[in-house]
């Protein structure tokens, strides 16, 4: 836990991080929006604990950035899907996918985001290179890039 | 620390949170785009202990995200600050920034980000309201918001 006085901030940022800014928290988020849903789907992918998964999940939904539906009763499962204010976070993850894809990948990304429509690859501004489109996390498409694991292959195919 | 295989994944995002995606490193950014620039600024402000603060400063200098320049010798004083590739994470913190703004403060904001040369505030896609310029970290300047609080009107005015 970071200290108190990190909540105490006056500021958005904080308030972000304190919602989100949990990294397995990021990057279960980055597996919904990647249309993972399941609970079993999410923890295989990410190779995490299932404490620690329902853990963030529960309170991704206490947040109300997720909301969990069952989709069968016996055994129980549920599926987690994005609410708007879940959606609205796709900035965010699109923010630090493309740095990294310049900084940790040097412009060879694993994975690449396309407009849907036209196959244009998503700019910095989050408009479409080819046609000029704002785009929203329901407009693009992902490919696997240039540095793409067999893995993240496998799961983009799927 | 977070297990080995979130290191491993074969992802941008997973990338760029291994390099920045503790929480005070992002506080610590925040006030190097905010100018804050020495040791001691930082430290205050954040209410942070100086070790971890250290810490989080030497790990962004051996990233690359921050230089460190000596400005006194005796006693040793350094100040930092951003690289372009430091720079290039505004994006990220705009993004976590506008989503605090709507979800955690309401739309009232304690901190707006206005254009320099116009007074027009950042959209969500980091281009001016007022005349549509794209905007960089270089272009606006941090104003208190409606949910300022005195300390952070304090430290805008400084």
């Amino acid at each position: 836990m970071l200290p108190r006085s990190y909540e105490d901030q006056t500021c958005s940022i904080a308030g972000s991080l304190a919602l989100i800014g949990d990294r397995w928290t990021l990057l279960v988020l980055r597996d919904v929006f990647l249309r993972l849903s399941r609970f079993d789907e999410i923890q295989r992918d990410l190779g995490i604990a299932r404490n620690v998964l329902s853990d963030r999940l529960g309170r991704l939904v206490s947040a109300g950035v997720l909301e969990r539906r069952v989709y069968q009763r016996r055994p129980a499962r549920s599926e987690y899907r994005l609410t708007d204010k879940g959606r609205d976070l796709w900035p965010v993850l699109v923010s630090l996918l493309q740095w990294g894809d310049r900084y940790v990948y040097g412009g060879r990304p694993p994975l690449v985001l396309r407009h849907r429509d036209c196959g244009g690859e998503l700019t910095a501004w989050r408009a479409c290179a080819a046609c000029g489109a704002q785009l929203g996390p329901r407009d693009v498409e992902a490919r696997p890039g240039p540095a793409a694991s067999p893995a993240l292959r496998a799961k983009l195919a799927s």
